[in-house]
């Protein structure tokens, strides 16, 4: 991974000219991953155009050194110090910073510290960088994804009417951590009956029943990267109602998929999902069509309404349409897919057919 | 809960005053939920002092509703228009914000937005209301304690040299889930070997050996709440040197606890943890004493050196010292306490003498 390291340092010393800077520093941990390695959850890290030093407190020291070959690593007693003296350590007069994460109060305390000096607030300056996979990242990706889907394909064999929705996502959890997983990669959604109308519905003692929708969301967690996919699946008899809606949704994430590759909108790519829903079904679509994953489970790009991002190869995206009715039911289908050239990779790997479990 | 939440936003109303502002606005989802009884993952709470706004997006609009009863839910497109508009009709004027929490770009988006209002950088405005918990929370972690302590007791009794820590840290996590935790409350950290050196170690393939000490640093959410409690066992023989820091380890931990109670200074008990531990091994005490836990894993007091807290009665705080080696042992004793008038409950329950598993 250090390798890898180094070259995404070069290519983001690369555009110091065009943002004004340098030099930069970066307190959003997922960045500080990608650039030096390190893998602890609080630190900073101070790139120049020739050196970049990676500030840690004493629990992690010692880890720190053994993970970043790319940064002198330099334990600190206090943060705010730490940073003073590592700007002026390696001299940089223009130091840019991510505008995004880092808080008023930091800012003000290191403007207050830093006087003289200029203070340039960047977008994510590793936005688009980390957007596109390089091949390492991909195959890791592809490892969580294959993990992920597994596990949801066990736990569906198994599943049966009258389990409780924490008991089936605690099953799936305990699946897929034995199948390779790290962590999981953000809190399941196992969701049935009423609840699988709330997007992001937490697993209760509710037990599945006949006649339920059930929208499994679940991601893992592998060497640091996400998965996300999404399933819906049916107990017992479904109304004609739901087996239509289930088939518009269906459709929309088909030609959504099928509209992906390099150079195209994403903002069209949703539009796309809207309209493939139609007007029956468009404005129970309550949330974006998709977004980048990676070392976050939500990163650039943005498949939604007024994106203005395009996609580009190698970038990994969620597509994923659902349909809401509030007390009723809920439908989502969500895969995740590598952009590529003329099209795109689906990784994760759960047919998207009706499955309905007797 | 929202009975409380009621009485919290109450009592916070009444420092309007002395924060020169007319209305506060939330982005910290433990804060949002603390006032609001919301739980989801992202949205904003705008309290004015007769009425409250809870800005959510169209994934969270129907579990608002349901969870927060003390706030009209206005769920939005573009979050700072939703802001904008909030703000506009409430009719705040000086507007009071979490300048720890806030970003920059959040920030510069809103004084833009908003010009003429007056903004008002806060520290963290319910710190100390939030580090006091009432009954009802008292009994939640409590309870959330206990299950990860029963978690903790029964992995120790099954684990066996040979063990990876990936498999023991799965399957005490399973247990607790089993148990009742609806989620873990931070990474797991099952360290052996030269591992427990790294306060902050995640699982590895690495088998338990005999001669090893296992740092088990384990905590669970219950009901939004986090228990916090470490465990270090040792397996088959120890040498001379173990046994001693193992000793002055607990001696710190049982002193430090002895010396909890209201209105000691935080830094008074990080400083007394030291004088335990003395010459000979506070140098490879890399990390404060403790921290306060409630809806976060680490929030306020801080019982660290240069602490500016006070203990006050409700507070609970681990009390955690320990020794790292870097590539030899490391030891972490860990309880987490309620503060009283006279002293403190210890909530966790693992008994801290040296256990040896052969």
């Amino acid at each position: 991974m250090n390798s890898s390291c180094g070259s995404r340092i070069k290519a983001l010393r690369k555009n110091f000219g065009s943002h004004h800077v340098d030099g930069i520093l970066f307190s959003n941990m997922s960045n500080i991953r990608y650039l030096s390695g390190f893998t602890g959850s609080d630190g900073v890290l101070i790139l120049s155009s020739d050196h970049a030093i990676l500030l840690v407190d004493g629990r992690y020291a010692t880890q720190a050194e053994a993970e970043s070959k790319i940064a002198s690593v330099h334990p600190y007693q206090n943060k705010m110090e730490g940073i003073e003296q590592g700007i002026a350590k390696l001299g940089i007069k223009e130091i840019g910073f991510e505008a995004g994460h880092i808080s008023m109060e930091t800012f003000q305390d290191l403007s207050r510290r830093l006087e003289g000096k200029g203070f340039v607030p960047l977008g994510d300056p590793l936005r688009f960088l980390r957007a596109r996979k390089d091949k390492n990242e991909i195959a890791v990706m592809k490892k969580a994804a294959s993990i992920g889907s597994a596990a949801i394909n066990a736990l569906i064999r198994e599943i049966k009417i009258g389990w409780t929705e924490k008991e089936a996502a605690l099953h799936l959890e305990m699946i897929a951590r034995r199948g390779g997983a790290d962590q999981i990669a953000f809190e399941t959604i196992f969701a049935s009956g009423a609840h699988s109308a709330l997007p992001h519905a937490k697993p209760t003692n509710r037990k599945v029943q006949k006649g339920d929708f059930v929208v499994i969301d679940f991601g893992v967690r592998y060497q640091g990267y996400c998965s996300d996919e999404t399933c819906t699946v049916a107990f017992g008899e479904l109304t004609g109602d739901q087996k239509n809606a289930y088939r518009a949704v269906r459709q929309a994430h088909d030609e959504s998929i099928g509209s992906v590759k390099a150079g195209t909108a994403a903002a069209d790519v949703d539009a796309l999902t809207r309209r493939v829903l139609g007007k029956k079904y468009r404005d129970y679509f309550v949330h974006g069509t998709g977004h980048g994953v990676g070392l976050e489970v939500h990163e650039a790009p943005r498949l939604a309404p007024n994106s203005p991002d395009a996609l580009a190869e190698g970038m990994v995206v969620t597509i994923e349409p659902g349909l809401y009715y509030p007390g009723a039911w809920g439908i989502r289908i969500e895969d995740t897919v590598v952009v590529n050239k003329n099209g795109c990779d689906v990784i994760t790997k759960m047919d998207k057919g009706l499955i309905i479990i007797e």
